[in-house]
Order: C-alpha cells, then structure tokens, then sequence
C-alpha cells in the first residue's frame, strides 16, 4: 500500500481524547511528519508528549502553527472564538483548518466572525466517537475505525481542503458524510445533546436524594451502563448545550412531553398505552441495533 | 465441599430469564433433585426442556407443584395474584415459596389475599440482577454471581422458610439483603425502574420523529449503551409501573423538576450552574463506581 502523507507539519490546538486519538492514527499510518501541539495547560502537553502522541508541543498558537500544513482545533466548544482569532492572524496561506466540535452552526458562525482570512481553508467536522473518558491519557489507537465523521462545508469552503480533511480522517479508519451545519446540529441534539443532559440529569437526581448512598450501592450493571455518558467531560457537555441552545431546548421539551405523557399513563393505569410504548421503544432499539451492524448485545 | 440440597423437588412458575438462571445455577450445584416448571405458553415449557434448564413440564400449577419442596414465583408482577390463588389451594404444607419480582409490598398484598393459607412460608425476593434480554433462551450460568439478593419478610414469615430461600440465592453466588418492602420499591423506583422509563421513553421520542431513520443512523455507540434497557421485556416493565405506581411516579415526578431546572439553565445561559449539575453528575457516578467495585470503564 502507497503511504498518504497528508501534512509534513500538522498542529493541534488541544489535545484530549479525540485530537490524542487522531494524532496517533495519523503517525502509526506514517501520514503525518511532525505532530506539534498546544494545550491549555502545561501537564496536558507533558502528558501528549510522554506518551509520544505528539512530537513537540508549544506554549503559544502562534508558535505551535508556524509553517504548519494542517490545523486540527480540538478543544471544548466555547474556546473556539479565542482560538480562531489567534490563528487568524498567523497561520500560514496554506494551512488547512478544521474542528472536532460537536456543534457545527457555532463553529462556521465563530469562524466567520473570527478567522475571516482564511474562511475558505476552514472545514468544520465531527468525529461521531468517544467514550466516556476525556483527556489525552484516555486517547487510543483506532478510535475512528468504521466510524462516521460529519463535516459540514459551505458554498465558500474549498473544495480542496474539503478533500484533504476527509482524507485524513479515512486514514483513520472513518467514514464521511456530508451535511448541513444546521441539519447536523438538530439530528445531534437528538441522538447525542439530549441523551447525555437526561444521563447526567439522572444520576445528579439521584445524588442529591438523603437516601443517595443506599440508592448507588443497589444500583444495578444496567444503571452504570444506562448513565456511563454521565461520566464525560463537564466543560465539553456545558459548552454543547450552551453553543447548540436552540436545538438542545427544542430536543429537551419534546421529550419533557413524552415524560408527561407516561406520567399520565402510569397515573390513569393506561395499560395498554404503557405496554404500546414500551413495546415501540423495543422494537425500534433492536431493529436500529440490527440496521447498525451492531449486534442486539 | 458438601453438597448442600436445598429441595428435592423445586418448582418454576414461570421460566423466563431469572428462573431459568437460577435453575441452571442449582442443577449445576447439585442443590436440587428434580427441576419442574410450568409456563404461559408451550413453547417457552419446550425451550427450556430443550436447553436442560428444567426436567419435567407441566401445564398447569397443580401438576407442576405436586410435592414440591419449594416453588419460586417468576411471572411478570401482575401475573402473581392468579398465581397465588391457584397455589393457594394446591400447594402442600411444606413448600417454601418466593417469588423474585421487582415490586415486593405487591406481591406481599397480592399474597395476603389470595395466598392465606401459605402466607408464613412465602418470602417475596428479588434479585438485582438481569440483562435486557427475556425469556428463557437468554438465560444464563452465573447471572447472580457477586450480584444482590433482596428479601422483604414480615413479621409473619417463618424464620425457616427466609433461610431457605436465602441459602438458595446463595448458591447461585448471590449476597443477601433484607429490607422493608416499601423502602425496597422506593429505593428501586429510583435506581431501576425510573430509569428504566427514562430509556424507553427516549427511543420512543425519537422513534416517532419524522427524521427518525436517519437519527437512528448517526447515534453513536453511546447511544446503543444509553438505552440497552430500552431492549427490555416491556410486558414485564408495563407491569413493574403499574404495581409500583405509587413510588415511580414520585420518582419520575422529581426527575421532571430536575429536567424543568435544566431547560431554566439552558434557557437563561446559567453557565456555572450546569457546569456544577454536570461536575456533580460524574462525580457521583466515578464514586460510585469506584466504591461497588466496578472499574471507571
């Protein structure tokens, strides 16, 4: 197999998980020169470095871009603008930029605003993987392998870095699709935003109980598994439902209605719409599982 | 060792996942002589002859009970009152009987009035423990290994027949706990079948949106772990609500509250106050976690 190099210099603003995760892919594929990085804090870098998930690491944007020829921003939603402007000012003409962010409108919208010389390099994406986990130390080989990564161009993105992204993360074992910003935003809100504020929502519910201490101890495998996104980066989750608001309220009050709903069916001992529900859920869960090659574990 | 007997003849009412675990777990023990079941339909009676769970069929309670030593009760809850009464006048003077459904102070009523005669040697248990998956083919060695096993006796049950049934669990590997049953099926409406409700009615929300294939399509494998309980037995669930309604509508009332002060952040932009319900969240759960002796997957 011929080795693809996508960019002799790439650079990360903030490495976690997920820029953790595609710097090793893209070194163990040989497709990437020098990996170079910038972090919010010192001990991130030192980590990244330690574990050889990057090659050298810098205190400032400025020095962290200097002759790169790809820049992956991937740091918590609201700390994009920031970034943006700082590279506006001093990426290279050829650099070409994307994100891993979870919400996309706020992406193009912050890159409008801020990174207006080189809106036409920036492709907006998004990894759909993850895990529970956050940080660099969590990052792993192969995270992307057969997953899906949305990207989100615009009439003014060109389509050569378009393509150039996209190679990148196939070297990663993923898949690209293609989709409006806006489009991505709700369909995310629904399958991704609102499942973890409802897991998060729960386990605090619980928490905050007197009797919070026996409740955990007798919780079953399948409470810890139903509440495990509950166990994802706080300032990532806070940022998504602040950067997505319209979308993630919009998601939140349709099934506050649902709940409504099953209140008023277990109160009024509707049996049979309680067991048409359920059966629904079931029968949608497992045929999606199916669909999704996943098997009906 | 020395083999413990716990009954020559234990009977099944009902052979779904838990009984059928719990009685590949006694042959495999040598804790029983002869395994007898009987069930709603043929079918599951002829699946669980086949795998070896049980030795002998029988299609109605009478037959199946004919001296038995003891009768474990494993029928969906609202299945347990014709149960009983059909017990009540067959089942001889010796039997020990349990039953190991989810809501207990309704099978204690549902035993008061239609199980009289017996009521000394019946002790309602339940075992935290289970997979998403139902019925019969699903069950399994050593599902209720390092698992817990609550009984709720009263004043009433013999001391005889809950050490029975406490011996019995532990054979299958189980710890026991014994509680009230009212502070069983509070505790449990929080733990188990308020989320339970959470899962299933978030797939149905989003199964019933017009953008529902798609929705299905992008989530993610977070989503899958999110709602496996929504993969559960809805006869089963539909019955847990409606015989518990009482405590799982105070439990999913409370989490409503907890979901309208989300909705309040996200509306308002409450910045610090989500960050904190999210910090709190995964710290709860880490601890948790940490302190039942499940790793921080």
């Amino acid at each position: 197999m011929i080795k693809e190099v996508i960019a002799e210099r790439l650079t990360l603003i903030g490495v976690g998980l997920i820029g953790g995760s595609l710097a090793r892919d893209l070194k163990q594929a040989g497709a990437v020169g020098e990996v170079v990085a910038t972090a919010k804090t010192k001990k991130t870098l030192h980590t990244a470095l330690d574990l050889g998930v990057i090659d050298r690491a810098e205190s400032t944007v400025e020095a962290a871009v200097d002759d790169a020829d790809v820049v992956v921003i991937a740091t918590p939603m609201q700390a994009m603008p920031q970034v943006l402007a700082a590279l506006n000012s001093c990426v290279s003409e050829k650099a070409v930029l994307t994100d891993v962010g979870s919400v996309k409108q706020y992406a193009l919208d912050a890159a409008s605003a801020h990174l207006p010389q080189h809106i036409s390099r920036f492709v907006p994406g998004h990894p759909i993987a993850g895990t529970e986990n956050s940080g660099v130390a969590a990052s792993q080989p192969n995270l992307f392998q057969d997953k899906t990564v949305i990207l989100t161009p615009t009439a003014e993105t060109s389509r050569d870095a378009a393509d150039l992204v996209a190679r990148m993360w196939r070297i990663a074992g993923a898949h690209i699709r293609t989709l409006d910003a806006k489009v991505h935003d709700n369909l995310l809100a629904a399958t991704s935003h609102l499942p973890h504020v409802v897991a998060y929502a729960l386990v605090d519910f619980l928490a905050q109980r007197e009797d919070s201490e026996q409740l955990f101890e007798l919780a079953a495998g399948g409470f810890y598994d139903f509440t495990r996104i509950a166990s994802s980066d706080p300032v990532m989750w806070r940022d998504i439902c602040l950067t997505n608001r319209a979308s993630v309220l919009r998601a939140i009050k349709g099934y506050r209605a649902y709940i409504d709903q099953m209140i008023n069916a277990i109160e009024t001992g509707d049996s049979d719409g309680l067991l048409e529900s359920f059966r629904r859920s079931k029968q949608s869960r497992d045929g999606a599982l199916r669909r999704s090659g996943r098997r009906k574990t």
